[in-house]
């Protein structure tokens, strides 16, 4: 993989103090409680929180469960937040209205989504390719779906994926952002390739949804799941998203047909009748302290373009690595995150192959919060909306000390 | 169906104001945030706020999600919380630690066990019975569990299962309490029989977790799922329960193998190997801000015997009966609830032949909730840690003007 450490400092680039004052996103900062003795660079695993949250959770708590209590499923909107919420990241992630709901886990909608492809796929059709690198409950998911629909599994590197899918492909599963080493993947070259085998492209966007524009709709992606805890801030296990593109919704056939998604639930019907548009995704009753939760939290989105965003993450990421290039012995690290734009998300991992875990206990120990992947790697996730320019920089001069 | 509404009253029968002052649990009343000119008897769909949730979950968001961010996972307790709290609820059903995990919806955990119980029960079986006044959700997904596994669905009425159980026969899938009309089924007799025909036992326990003894472990059951939201007052759609019996465990297989289900998570390894013990039951990662507000929701019942709770649950429903008998005009509802104790739950629902959906109206303006199912069916949920003699007196009363 091409390092981007080769890379020497011009002696005129701009220092962070210049950086952070030209950014156009800088005032969103303060959307968030943040302590400023704390580089808080894990945000690609946990998001930090919104001040929103805490208020509105407060209020849902204690009027809408404690006073309004049951009448808060129709008068407070608890009913239809999942939809509600969905269309929210929709716009997120270039999802026009009505595609995308919100709840259960990305485990879980990964079930719902590879299972329902294989229906979609019909006869003929029994190969699910999987991203070879993905995070592993993709994998075990799919796994799972695969031997209860009767089709099999292979593994390929993403880069290949569209080179893989052939006649007998149902869909691959891929992960749109690499999580361990930050790649990017070609979402609609892999997609344009996916449809010309016939085949549907299943994204995962745990690591892309509130960090770069996906365009879900414009490029022809089938079916997607993500999470919402990193880049979108929404809290510890806040519930996932699932969007099924809509001209697949009406042959959208869940093998989680739970009561939430009947066409009629109060109706208590014993036959199942599937409810039309992204509701057909839901599963059960969701946990609605949670998804409120983060409700509030996408607050801190109102108004952003995702071009804005995605140019100030990779604004980010070159500025850290140039300056851990610049501020690390050589060879101490070598970055595994692509050196290239259009192959980067919004996190840089470096390897580090001499005590990559103590190396980044020492960072934390510091105030730079970042994480270890075994068996050798530091990630350290970008989060255009809260990250400065002067973090990237304490990070590097820190590693630095460290190492 | 008996009607419990044909007794009279007898003359020295003892008020409610009396039935208060005995009531050993009335205390509790108070752990309770609760508005007094409300009578609230939907507890059996959304129970009340514990005093306890508001300042917890306030914690929860502004120190350990704001401030410890990602370290949370550890230094809070976030990861070990499904298997901690699910202990705290197998106190309260019976089943010794070690067997109940919380997460995802019941209708998720439904497909979990049903897949399982299939897997379990080995070759040669094939015929999944479901209660024929079943839930819906539990249908549907029993539905999708059978198709997805080679199975079909028969429907018996619950109190028939004992004796439609044969060799084809994988397991019974039976609520405990059913959810219209109240109606508690035989949990040891049905179990004891499936077992004989050398099937497993399933039990949904939304409608008895936290309103009656349920003795998972001392009835041999198999399996069990239920919901939190309702008599152990997680709030709304607080995650549910998962109860694997300790010697299925090492076979027990799950459909949804997230990788928080992962004997090791953090090796992110690409291979997929169970945990042992209840968190194979886990999926993906846990909604943690509804998973802990269960959590603190759940002191309400410290040191509280269930015992107890369905001493009063019994007395506060016979009560009820009693005084509808005792106001409403003769002929103007009719109970459904059966008047044997062994076989009613914690609710009462009263079959109200013209206008139901309007009388139920009619109630909740006069500061009485309970709620309707259609077509006829008026519900009042009876829980015993706050609900007093003195509530289903003044539902009583109200009822009866309506009417």
């Amino acid at each position: 993989m091409s390092d981007a450490l080769d890379a020497p400092e011009a002696p005129d680039a701009p220092d962070a103090a210049r950086l952070d004052a030209a950014d156009e996103l800088r005032g969103r900062r303060a959307a968030f409680e943040l302590d400023d003795d704390t580089v808080y660079l894990d945000g690609n695993s946990l998001g930090a929180l919104p001040r929103t949250v805490a208020p509105r959770l407060a209020d849902v708590v204690r009027r809408e469960w404690g006073r309004l209590l049951i009448r808060s499923w129709e008068e407070s909107g608890w009913w239809a937040a999942p939809e509600r919420v969905g269309d929210r990241i929709g716009r997120l992630v270039g999802a026009a209205p009505g595609q995308v709901v919100v709840g259960d886990s990305t485990s879980v909608n990964v079930f719902k989504a590879v299972v329902a492809a294989v229906r979609l796929a019909g006869d003929g059709r029994d190969e699910i390719l999987v991203d070879a690198a993905t995070f592993p409950t993709d994998g075990y998911i799919a796994a799972s779906a695969a031997r209860l629909t009767g089709c099999r599994i292979r593994a390929v590197p993403a880069p290949d994926l569209a080179a893989a899918a052939g006649p007998r492909t149902v869909a691959a599963l891929v992960n749109h952002v690499d999580y361990r080493t930050g790649r990017l993947h070609d979402l609609p070259g892999t997609t344009a390739a996916l449809h010309e085998a016939g085949a549907l492209a299943v994204w995962d966007l745990c690591h892309s949804a509130g960090a770069l524009p996906v365009g879900l709709d414009g490029h022809g992606v089938d079916l997607a799941v993500g999470c919402t805890y990193k880049y979108l801030n929404g809290g510890p296990g806040s519930p996932a998203f699932l969007y099924v593109r809509r001209d697949h919704q009406d042959r959208f056939d869940s093998p989680l047909p739970g009561w939430n998604s009947h066409a009629d639930p109060f109706s208590m019907d014993p036959a199942y009748r599937p409810a039309d548009g992204a509701a057909r995704g839901r599963t059960g009753t969701p946990e609605i302290l949670s998804l409120l939760a983060l409700d509030a939290a996408l607050d801190v989105w109102d108004g952003v373009d995702l071009a804005a965003v995605r140019a100030k993450s990779l604004a980010l990421t070159d500025f850290f690595l140039r300056r851990v290039a610049a501020l690390v012995p050589p060879g101490r690290v070598e970055s595994v995150t692509p050196a290239a734009h259009a192959e980067r998300g919004s996190q840089v991992s470096l390897r580090c192959p001499s005590g990559a875990e103590d190396v980044m206990a020492a960072l934390v120990r510091r105030g730079v919060v970042g994480d270890f992947r075994r068996p050798d790697v530091l990630r350290f996730g970008f989060a255009p909306l809260y990250t400065s320019f002067a973090d990237a920089e304490r990070a590097a001069r820190t590693l630095a000390e460290v190492l």
